[in-house]
């Protein structure tokens, strides 16, 4: 089914482009699109539950989507926060869960509720996942740069160095936008580096710099809640209705995802 | 709280024009924008949890979104396909919930899984939302002109008196598009009518054809994954990330959301 695994999507020729889903419309539509791995969005995830992100409190509704994605003839990776727990093992306890649904992969992060947390705790989580599942890919994230702009590269390459031993199979850094960091990172750490995709760099430029992974994270959900303003605000203004994918195009990819029957998944 | 009530909003001198959510995200963004009113959409609730509309599926799901909505200083207007059911007794115990949870309104529409149903059973939900929920405005769907684009209007036209001597307060024509036939049905009912936003037609040019009400019905959902699938292809064709509101400022907006007190709701 798949050409290339998950892993090796870190390895091609181009940095693997991540969209984000948050519902299963949206993950449908992606895969229409022809992306051969979709991800989820802890954001969207949140903020369709009318939740602030990274407050632990989308664990369910991540885990109900992940459960539709795996029918999609894609790669799956799940945005798991910080794992909604403190404890190595109820983290290791849910990727379990999720990798038997069949996803390939999980981000991991290490803030909770807003501050960076000590890389001992975080790396424990890692180690116990990758214990548990080793063939999940852990794309462990370092929220330095998230939290502050002026971050410094010396501190991340500490905490990936933490996370590369406890193994994580890929570092994502948020917030990382200057390339020469971004160059500094992608040398430094010895794991497939992840970004964000940002207005200022295109996805073959973020390349260039080293970077293997490109991930959209919450600008879909963000531009499609604009959009949908838009759309209303449009007509407020005496504009007529603006063109979109026809109800019943998108009505008949639903109802052909609703009745596929669910992916047989080999596991890595 | 509200300057006008739902019922009022009917006889404004424009339009009532009707964003409508699919989830608590998108319904905090229209109430941002200044919108006095928001519906909800059958077709992307049923959408974002990967099922195709109109087949009875988001009963769940458009209650746990009403609650969320009826948080918001605005009417919430809930679109209820069917009923999810034929028996008027549960449609009317149905509407009662969503009544105590503060809904304004409801759309119920005379068709079950793609079919029109006859008029005489529509009708008899309506008289039992009536009898149970009075206080409910309740907005009488009639689908010929969504099934059939060449339907009649005195079909419309009987089933609208039917639903009218039910006890509807307005009645919703979806599909309707052509000028002529608009204004037709806007003289002939003799309750508020109901349309869907059309590319061909602005809301100022469908009040003047005697038009009361706009939904943006599926709209703004479309119009958001359509741009959600937009934003990563554009990365994908080598273009930078596209504007958006930012990650902060949404989060700051869903924070004040999760942390908004229930409102006090008077009934009309």
């Amino acid at each position: 089914m798949h050409t290339a695994t998950f892993q090796e999507l870190h390895h091609a020729a181009a940095p693997l482009l991540l969209p984000n889903a948050w519902d299963a419309g949206s993950a449908v539509a992606f895969a229409a699109a022809g992306f051969p791995a979709i991800g989820t969005t802890s954001f969207g995830i949140a903020a369709s539950a009318g939740m602030p992100d990274g407050g632990r409190s989308s664990k369910a509704a991540t885990v109900a989507l992940v459960g539709q994605l795996c029918r999609l003839p894609v790669h799956v990776t799940a945005d798991i926060e910080d794992g909604y727990s403190d404890s190595p093992a109820e983290v290791a306890e849910l990727v379990a869960r999720l990798s038997a649904m069949g996803v390939a992969g999980v981000n991991l992060e290490d803030s909770t509720a807003g501050h960076l947390i000590d890389p001992a705790a975080a790396a424990g989580k890692i180690a116990a996942i990758k214990r548990r599942s080793p063939e999940v890919f852990i794309n462990a994230r370092v929220d330095n740069f998230w939290f502050h702009e002026q971050a410094s590269v010396d501190a991340v390459l500490l905490r990936a160095g933490a996370y590369a031993e406890a193994g994580a199979d890929g570092i994502f850094v948020p917030g990382l936008v200057v390339p020469e960091d971004i160059q500094t990172l992608a040398a430094g750490i010895g794991l497939p580096l992840n970004v964000l995709a940002h207005p200022s760099l295109t996805v073959a430029e973020l390349g260039e710099l080293g970077v293997r992974r490109v991930s959209s994270g919450s600008l879909p959900y963000r531009a499609s809640v604009d959009a949908a303003v838009n759309a209303v605000t449009a007509l407020r203004e005496g504009k007529p209705a603006p063109q979109a994918t026809s109800y019943w195009e998108m009505q008949s990819r639903l109802l052909a995802f609703s009745q596929r029957p669910p992916l047989p998944r080999s596991l890595p």
